[in-house]
């Protein structure tokens, strides 16, 4: 302690020495120090507001073959650096952003010839760490195992997935960070002292993606996606870099959500434009095959046929939305279950591509194209450059991908094998200038920032699993912007207004397709809250999900209409993971607030503050009926309209259940 | 009165003697008496429950040159006839109705030798009775004046407009028949007793408008709208039959609206095929030039344009809104205030017929003509046939006419002339199959009944004097239900949804065009009772008046969308003419509702026992917003979805000048 209080003192003079082990905040609340111990193991610890927060954790990863990648380390010299730069996501939640970390590289070497850079960045929204790794004189290297290790100091409660290599399609748990056996990132927690935190991490690239696994008494230690044969990453020569290990820290559970850092911590932009970046709104035909009553395959019951694709492109026309995606365009569909063979070039017979393509330049609506990989990434990669081709040459620069379906060759989901194959296909869309939203991915690392055409991803339990299983619960939805949103966007797909499929559970076309369906599926949500879920659940592709008809008649779905894609700043104003979550967003003029609530009846305050200060806007509020309640009378709702300005004070009720939505347009 | 009760007697024994002077209502409630006094001259009474209801008063036609229509006349038989009969309407407040009355035809002669018919019939719902001369060996004959009276037993208050043979667009008076000094029809009163009664006439074909005038201590005679020589009417050969004058009598006030006795006093049907004529909702370029901002003739602020046009016909298709009119399309507006000459088939240069017509072909959008003739009679007549013929093979099927202006060579607005030239336009556009909204018209008499391609008319202060006067009063549009449209629909014109012009009153393209217009006109309701409006005034071609721009992101223009103009079944619940008024209507399988209220608040229970017992609708209501107020916050709404079913009770809040709307869809 005492070493620590004379580094405190140095860097509070800002003088950096070169025998430091800090590193602090720009503010000085968090302080990083790094150690190593008498066997040359890296050890790191976390203090916060001058109490511990992380105890000394590992550091370092296993080698293969006499290569020491984890001990025997000295240190050569400590680097320190400070960045407060400003830079700007051409979209996003909010368009501008703030970099301002102190960094402290650590050189170090040990007798094997390792030579590692152990780079730490610490903000004053949490930190980040990352291996720099140079083997000289080898031509292949395998990491064996991550020691990483997050050890806190205390118990605490946390949100979480269990860690699975193959999905992230699982429950959100809350449980004690002792009771954790595994889980997937983000994870998040609150400590009794009221501080919160999420372990995550960015730029993910070239490396398997990292789980944890319960080491101590309440600590993790990384566990990484393997190869088939155990290996965990391996590369072509010695020289790599690990993903940032990250940890938000804030003192409020909303400043998990307005913090950039997973985004500071990559790479800038490497498109040379990207103008053809355009957030939007769209419908598609998708939901009806989840619901049972239209199927992705050319039969009797196909979604996809040109009549429903003109049908859908007109409703987005009229809609004030901007795309459409149609799934079981094409041909593969039929070998479901088997080893799946998409054809991504050709469109089922029922399917006309000019016409539909026609129709949708003349009607100005965007064409999302699919490509339903059904996981066979060898005949997606072989088709890769050709497919992307056709598809822009259809005027689609747009595609939605899924890997619904095991990897062959025994590879894991999340190993690095995939992880280099979802960028390839970034890198690949990106030269024909098209846009992602990725199904069954990789988890979102903030890639977005170096490939803003990686728009959207689903990876997490979305509104499919509402359609034929016991679904989401509502507190799911909000444990969401908690833990998975804090690592990007989600394609949640909000917006099932036909709640409980009163309109298509009984239609004579409807069949079950899926093991999970016990016939009495439905949304476990208020309307509203489905519209606030728009706001809430951030994807610069912004889903209504609902088949068409369900939209028709609803003065709910002006919303919809409304809602901006394309936000330029966003704010988390109030919540607490699984509870409620009161997010605003502003996208040129107007500003668009969701708020929502779990099982439980909730009235929140909201002052309107964040309105601009000498105007008036026209409100209008979307909220649960006086009588609303999630379980029993889910589609009653109340929309109101009035002048409010920036000194008002929002009284936002919710039912069981519920959600509001509302805009805020200016009248002068 | 010993006479009355013999013949009550005979009647309930079904027995009519030739000798019998009085005829009753099917349900024996209503009484006419009919004599013939010792000079000749025919008077009638009618008894309400057995009470005197009008005062013996007098009946008959002044002749000229010798012939005489008033006096010693002779009764030479009676004859009576009783009707039940169903009949429909392909389109109307109620597609089906009931034709169930006594008749007594009196047939009279006098020394002059002229051959009368007084044909009295009497309803539950009111009486109805004209004249049938036949005046042997005359070439021709002049109706002088017209003596028919309604001397009404107690004074009562009365709502009406005054008598005015040019305009029906004046304010509504409520004042007691005693200080009526004239009044256009229909005029409606109350009795102190409860009796609600309107004056009015059906089937106006070939003879002037009837007016009242002040006669006797609370009770009034016709007065004629004439010909420039003072003539009333006038024909070749002397057989002619006057409209029927009719008084509607009801216990309530909502009975006046629910009864059909206008149109059982008009002839069927005339046309071969009604196909052709559906009702529709529309929207126009029309109050952008009430407004100011825009204008009718081609310069640079001109309103009808292609690409206006063309973004009308966008927002029609994309609202399922079936029509759009664009008024100032067509040469002669640069002669405004002068001789129009208007050109019927030539369009302004910058609107290509072609691009419209077959833009709107294209998008199913039906393009409503629109014929402004300035009052040019003559002018019009001239091109009527070429311009009907030119339109249709436009596919042009549907024509707005007007009249705004005095009529050439003296002739009144509501005169012979006028009559026959309105008539005119009906049987030719009929011939084009071609249906008309009329804008200062003749008066409705139910001539859809023969004519259905007549689907609706002005004929009242509507919409557009709230663009650039003083405007109409809260109360206005809830005496229109009690008067003006007893005769028929109204094109109103309701929906305007920025009610305090915030949107234009500052834009710079706006110019004062009207004297009337002091910069401070609005309209004088709340937003809710713009919606309530196009529910409760009924028009078969319903508009959305406002500028497209104005619905844009308001919720509750769902109501709009979702409304049907095309209503098969309505009946008015409750109200007070002035005060408040419920209507509701069927359309297929959907219910509307329109509530609303003059400047008081007001709260309304309506029992929901119009919908289908077995059935559940989801009822989304369109309600004041709490702080709405017509005066100083007219745009604070609410929107409710729920759940209700025929036996649940509705509550209806309104604001000061609001109202409310509701429509009812079936979920099961």
């Amino acid at each position: 302690m005492k070493k620590n209080c004379l580094v405190l003192f140095l860097l509070s003079c800002g003088i950096y020495q070169a025998s430091a082990q800090v590193v602090q905040s720009p503010d000085g609340h968090i302080s990083l120090n790094f150690q190593v111990n008498d066997k040359g193991e890296m050890l790191y610890q976390v203090d916060v507001n001058k109490k511990a927060f992380i105890a000394p954790s590992e550091l370092g990863l296993t080698g293969k073959n006499g290569v020491n990648l984890s001990d025997k380390f000295r240190v050569k010299e400590y680097k320190y650096d400070s960045v407060n730069e400003n830079w700007t996501m051409p979209w996003g939640e909010n368009k501008q952003h703030n970099n301002h970390y102190n960094e402290m590289a650590v050189y170090l070497s040990n007798p094997e010839g390792t030579e590692l850079v152990t780079r730490f960045r610490v903000f004053d929204d949490g930190i980040g760490f990352r291996y720099e790794y140079q083997v000289p004189g080898v031509d292949s290297l395998f990491v064996m195992d991550e020691q990483t290790a997050f050890n806190f100091a205390a118990d605490a409660v946390s949100w979480s997935i269990p860690a699975s290599f193959d999905t992230y399609e699982l429950e959100y748990r809350k449980l004690k960070l002792s009771e954790v056996e595994n889980a997937n990132t983000p994870l998040t927690l609150r400590t009794d002292k009221g501080i919160y935190a999420s372990i995550h991490e960015a730029q993910l690239v070239d490396y398997p993606e990292m789980t944890l696994v319960a080491h101590g008494p309440h600590g993790f230690k990384a566990n990484l996606a393997p190869w088939p044969d155990g290996v965990k990453a391996r590369y072509a020569g010695g020289t790599f870099q690990t993903p940032w290990r990250t940890v938000q820290i804030a003192d409020k559970a909303v400043g998990l959500i307005n913090s950039s850092l997973i985004l500071n911590l990559n790479e800038p932009c490497k498109l040379e434009t990207t103008y053809w970046i355009k957030p939007m709104k769209y419908v598609g035909v998708w939901w009806g095959m989840h619901l049972g009553i239209q199927t992705w395959k050319m039969d009797e019951r196909h979604g996809a046929t040109t009549e429903n694709a003109k049908k859908y492109i007109d409703f987005a026309a009229r809609n004030q939305i901007q795309g459409v995606v149609f799934e079981g365009w094409n041909e593969g569909w039929e070998s479901w279950g088997t080893q799946q063979r998409f054809d991504f070039t050709k469109p089922y017979q029922d399917f006309d591509m000019k016409e539909i393509t026609d129709y949708a330049r003349e009607k100005n609506i965007q064409i999302i194209g699919h490509h339903e990989t059904g996981g066979n990434i060898y005949n997606y990669e072989r088709q890769l450059e050709h497919a992307y081709e056709w598809t822009a040459e259809w005027g689609i620069h747009s595609v939605k991908t899924g890997y619904a379906g095991g990897y062959p060759d025994g590879h894991s989901h999340h190993g690095q094998f995939a992880v280099r194959h979802y960028r390839k296909v970034v890198e690949t869309a990106a030269r024909y200038q098209t846009t992602l939203d990725v199904h069954e991915p990789i988890k979102e690392t903030g890639i977005r920032r170096t490939y803003p055409n990686l728009m959207t991803q689903e990876g997490a339990k979305g509104m499919e699993w509402n359609a034929w299983s016991a679904g989401n619960t509502p507190s799911h939805e909000i444990v969401l912007p908690f833990t998975r949103l804090l690592s990007g966007p989600m394609d949640y797909t909000p917006g099932t207004f036909d709640i409980l499929f009163e309109n298509t559970r009984d239609l004579p076309t409807r069949q079950k397709w899926n093991d999970q369906d016990k016939g009495n599926s439905r949304v476990n949500t208020t309307l509203a809250k489905q519209i606030a879920n728009w706001v809430i659940l951030y994807s610069p592709l912004q889903m209504a999900s609902d088949l068409i008809e369900n939209y028709e008649g609803h003065p709910a779905f002006q919303f919809f209409r409304d809602y901006d894609a394309d936000c330029d700043w966003s704010e988390a104003l109030q919540g607490e993971p699984g509870e409620y979550i009161a997010v605003v967003r502003k996208a040129k003029q107007n500003y668009f607030l969701g708020v929502s609530t779990n099982e439980e009846p909730r009235t929140l305050t909201i002052p309107l503050t964040f309105l601009e200060a000498d105007k008036t806007y026209e409100a209008t509020i979307y909220a649960d009926g006086e009588d609303a309640d999630w379980k029993n009378n889910p589609t009653s709702y109340r929309i109101t309209n009035k002048r409010v300005t920036s000194t008002d004070v929002l009284t936002v009720q919710m039912a069981p259940g519920g959600g509001q939505a509302v805009t805020f347009k200016p009248r002068n």
